[in-house]
């Protein structure tokens, strides 16, 4: 096989220490954009370069001048202070404690008898403002008379001093006497105005730009460092730095409704995303949504105005951007980029409609952390990649990329080497799929609260970061990425309005904790979720159940499809209940287990209702189960952190739940460690060891016709059909 | 030491074939009583012997031809048929599946419109009698029209064709062709009168007999098989069988509002001890508790009419006859006879207050499940006895005795030899400690849904019995049967009445799953409950929580006491909040554990907040944390299942909760396998090893001098103070 050099499809980090090398890597990589970063500047000898010019654009900050000179219209976030106990009739709250205190600034410039809430937590009840007030010296709320032994907390609005991310980047790096960034709102009138006219100068002033990269519009995400600045709070979905007394003024004129901080702050639980949104959260969201679009518009309008690109980065700033949702397409964006952690966040990135191109951020990012003495940025990289590469194949990202300080890279020829493969082989496997939707086995449906909202980002709490408590679902999500499934998103609101939308499915997962978004909680006592989804599966459809699926007390039982999952928690109640399946069976499910199988976290006290398949039990607790129901079938699993072997199992339960088992050598391999994709338009299929050793296996095409081969590392086949 | 002879306090079985042998074993074992059992009869020529002789009478069964006759006066009980998914709109749910067709017969003499209920367990709503209708010879409720996929279930009442006790000893002894003995309801009219005659007749046909044994008066505990004639549903405080339309008429009129069939049925979790019990239960219950006591009366004013003494046991039909409530007293019953399974058992028999003595059935019984070829009858007998004995010391039972067959006894000398010595040491402590109550520590409370009804069963299911979901809080019980504490079972109602009754305490315990009855659920959202423990708290109470202590979701917190105890599970809302708190401090409560800490189930997702100090954590999910509140303080523990260890870890909590760790070497031992009780009253102590080692340990006495000593495994020595 003689290959021609590829290029193109690739984005190179430059600064202005490492012009020579920007231009001889982009050569080697087949780079066809450069860009800068924060802490980077952008050199002048490359502005003239034949590659498209990326520069990164922060609405909301790097203007400390504009921030000064309008106090008023600095970004706010709700926070409420902890838990405080009544041990007198008097209590004192003091607002800013445990905050890093450069970083916040209590508002009290608009109504705080409007705009804060005082909420006795014992009860449950607002504190009349006649009852509290505050005091600007000492920083403190006091609540007069408290009700003794009744816990107080105070919710209330601070102005964002320096931006979280800013504050984020200057910790990490170590950054010395850097100006802390204030941040500003573009959504008020002022800054609005005078943002439009920013945006302006800015691409008049920088005619060598071809594309501006956005961070993102206009609100972080919520995060919060404390006294110590550490990290104190973080939620990459989080809405509530993206409130203002203006705002919410709009807000209650369009919900028709009052406004309350409650809202937002939800008991200090802050909505994050394993709360079951409340409709004035979903209410709230809605309007941000529409408003930020509409802004975003404007902001995009100007830059194409200017014969420029406009792309998001989907992060940092990106509240109200939720690149799923129909507002999002309005906004007219060009591009989306994103950082590539697994699978996951690459589908969130790849599997965005409407916009002309995506781009996935590689890691590792070219930062001191890994680009050390000692460091092994190699094997980060392959890690990273063969991680990515599974869910690009179901559905390419248009771009890569890599961010960071160039110049640490280039102490690292093996990983200057590498990615120059990588390239290459991105490159080849994008030419061999594009324009084509692999073939998909079944079509997957993922319902929890969120639906498309929350798409491929379930279980996240920020990034693709790791938690005792979301590895064993995330999981899925992440064995899902890369699955040869048609997967959507669904709500229980989306089923309400339309039961039959599970017609166009073979099978429902649901995976999460129980009274979580992701599990449903009161929402499996409305009649209408449960009926829909028992006539699904009754009429031959799958449903998949992890964790504790369709759980909530009500009604005499736990688990609200018991009588599909065939499982039931022992919670206390039942057990007066004489238990007498406890029998495991070797299913179809699991034939391709070698050992005992990884639940994670899995699931203490459940028990198997008499006439459910018990596929695993360890110390009479039931970690797998499958039951028929009617024409369909129920599948519980307790947990399935993400690996090949899971990724196996979930594969072969989607198979099973939908009655389909004869079909299963299809487009398959015998080796779970070795996956197979067809892209029938493009009469193209490849072979690919997702391993970092040599795999041999046999390989089924769509025929069922097989043939056995060897695979080096990370080995990937391309194959004419 | 030279010792006499001692006799009395002990209770033997006998039956026709062992006569002389039952004199000779009184004489050795020193045996005052002698007894029949349910399966033996009384030998005729004892009847004149020169001890006490027992009786076991049966109220409610053993009088088929009675019961035949009167078959609209059999015994009924609620039972709940399994949930049934109505796939036609036209749904038919057999009533008797799986359950065993002898035991039970449906009720349709009674109006089913009535006292049945059909439920749409989908919705909870109740299915109007005009959309049922029930078939006498299929057995079938039909339901039409059914809402489709909704699931359906129907209450009924079904007369109790063979009493579930003696069915229960007929399956387990595989006793061959026996009738099956019809229960007949007591608490009837016709019945009622005739009953009465019936134990006059036996009373004065049985002169011999110097004690009726009642077993107990009325209503079985809920005992259910299934079509194998397996057990099936077992519930030793159930009142789904003490009902039927007569007395729940009266129950109607006295509570003031219309029956529900739903209140006995609760779902089907059948209102077991884990539930929180609804009001209209507890009033149904107070309403059993006092007619059954009025009617249990009649018969013991009969009983001691002629000249005898009437004994209770407690256990099978033993329901409204709680003995720790105000009801019980008046009954006038001389003695309450149990079996003594752990030491809980035993305080639940030693502390009933009114009575002139009480008595433990020891375990082994004499059955063949034990006293078999290879069976090892003194190791079960020793292994009860030190259990048992450790709760004696601090309240003893008045007699102790055997059940079951002699004649296999006999069959094992080294048995019979180790009975003896233990009938001999009962009696030594006995004489030591009678009439006083010995030292106590501190005065810890109990607090959860029950109170002093569930006095000393909490977390039990069925006597003693071992569920994985209970061992690790019976722990805690069973540790308090045999500690020097001043034990009070207190219910939230009881706070609710008197918040004050908290200061006739020192450490308040709260133990269970969440939203259990035991630790509490909803109460937790009740100001009053929680201002109460605080305020205790804050003022200087000790407060030990075990599993979810005052765990309910409200208010953004679960952990209801957070500020107490110091922790908080996390359930997903809180994951965006960083936690640093998890490194394990040494303590005074942990300073004699010597390795691993057995938790049992333990507890996951458990965190620490700041401020609070870890004792041990398991790979981020803490198990033992303790907490300052005020003068007061707070101790988590995720579980504690029995064990000398373990009883020392609560002791010590208890101490350090109470803020007195400067008193702890004081009647105390070094060596946790050994205890000392002292009797200042009587001016005894004791020394007690409770392992079958042999212990050495320095015990300190009340003044804090010490001395060391070595036991023999199981030894007890006795000083003069």
């Amino acid at each position: 096989m003689s290959k021609q050099k590829s290029t193109g499809r690739v984005t190179i980090p430059t600064d202005v220490d490492v012009v020579k090398e920007t231009i001889e890597l982009s050569k080697r990589w087949g780079a066809d954009a450069i860009r800068d970063c924060d802490g980077t500047d952008y050199p002048e000898e490359l502005k003239k370069v034949d590659a498209k010019v990326y520069s990164t654009y922060y609405t909301t900050r790097k203007d400390n001048e504009w921030a000064k000179a309008n106090p008023d219209e600095v970004q706010q976030m709700y926070i409420m202070t902890s838990f405080h106990n009544a041990d007198k009739e008097e209590l004192s709250i003091h607002l800013m404690d445990h905050l890093y205190p450069d970083m916040l600034k209590v508002n009290c410039r608009d109504d705080i008898t409007r705009w804060w809430e005082v909420i006795d937590r014992t009860t449950g009840e607002v504190v009349p403002v006649t009852e509290w007030s505050y005091d600007e010296e000492s920083g403190n709320v006091t609540i007069r008379p408290a009700k003794l032994f009744h816990d107080y907390t105070v919710s209330f609005l601070a102005y964002i001093m320096w931006d979280p991310v800013h504050m984020y980047n200057a910790v990490t790096n170590d950054w010395k006497d850097v100006e802390h960034q204030i941040t500003f709102d573009v959504r008020q009138p002022k800054t609005h105005e005078y943002s439009m006219k920013r945006l302006r100068k800015y691409l008049e002033e920088n005619p060598h730009v071809d594309v501006i990269r956005y961070t993102t519009f206009f609100h972080q995400f919520t995060l919060i460092f404390d006294e110590l600045a550490r990290e104190k709070y973080v939620d990459w979905y989080g809405y509530s730095a993206s409130v203002s007394p203006y705002i919410l003024e709009q807000f209650e004129k369009e919900a028709g409704y009052k406004f309350r901080p409650e809202y937002i702050i939800d008991q200090g639980y802050m909505n994050n995303t394993y709360r079951i949104p409340s409709k004035e959260f979903q209410d709230f969201q809605k309007f941000q949504m529409r408003e930020v679009a509409k802004l975003a518009k404007e902001m995009v309008d100007i830059t194409h105005e200017y014969g420029k690109e406009a792309m998001m980065f989907l992060g940092d700033h990106w509240i109200g951007t939720e690149p799923f949702m129909d507002d999002f397409k309005g906004i007219g964006v060009d591009a989306v980029v994103g950082s590539v952690g697994n699978g996951s966040t690459l589908r969130l990135i790849s599997d965005i409609p409407g916009v002309k191109y995506t781009e996935g951020r590689l890691l590792p990012y070219f930062f001191p952390d890994t680009f050390h003495e000692g460091g092994d940025p190699v094997k980060e990289a392959k890690y990273n990649w063969v991680t990515a590469r599974r869910a690009i194949l179901r559905k390419p990202i248009d771009r890569i990329g890599y961010g960071g300080y160039l110049k640490l890279a280039l102490q690292f020829p093996e990983f200057i080497d590498y990615v120059e493969t990588v390239c290459d082989e991105f490159r080849e496997l994008y030419d061999n799929i594009k324009g084509t939707t692999p073939y998909c086995v079944k079509r997957v449906g993922v319902l929890n609260s969120w639906g498309k909202m929350r798409a491929w980002g379930n279980h996240m709490v920020h990034h693709a970061l790791y938690y005792k408590q979301n590895y064993s679902y995330a999981g899925i999500i992440e064995a899902l990425s890369g699955a040869p499934f048609d997967v959507k998103f669904i709500s229980f609101d989306d089923i309400r309005e339309n039961p039959d939308l599970l017609n166009d499915i073979d099978v429902l997962l649901n995976v999460g904790d129980a009274y979580t978004a992701y599990s449903g909680g009161e929402n499996w006592k409305d009649e209408a979720i449960v009926t829909a989804v028992k006539k699904f599966v009754y009429n031959g459809g799958g449903f998949i159940g992890v964790g504790e699926p369709a759980t909530c007390q009500w009604q005499g039982r736990f688990f609200q499809l018991s009588d599909i999952l065939g499982v039931e928690e022992e919670n206390g109640f039942n057990l007066n209940k004489d238990k007498y399946n406890w029998e495991e069976h070797s299913h179809f499910i699991t034939e391709d287990c070698k050992g005992e199988i990884d639940f994670g976290e899995g699931k203490k006290n459940i028990y198997a209702l008499d006439g459910t398949t018990i596929l695993k039990q360890t110390d009479k607790e039931v970690q797998m189960a499958v039951r028929e129901f009617g024409k369909g079938r129920g599948v519980y699993i307790s947990g399935l952190p993400y690996s090949f072997e899971n990724s196996r199992i979930l594969y072969r339960s989607v198979i099973w739940a939908a009655g389909d088992e004869k079909n299963l050598n299809k487009w398959f391999s015998s080796n779970y460690n070795v996956e197979v994709h067809a892209y029938v338009k493009n009469g193209k299929y490849c072979v690919v060891n997702n391993t970092y050793e040599p795999q041999t296996t046999t390989v089924y095409r769509g025929d069922g016709s097989s043939f056995c081969i060897e695979l080096a590392a990370n080995e990937i086949f391309w194959y004419t059909m």
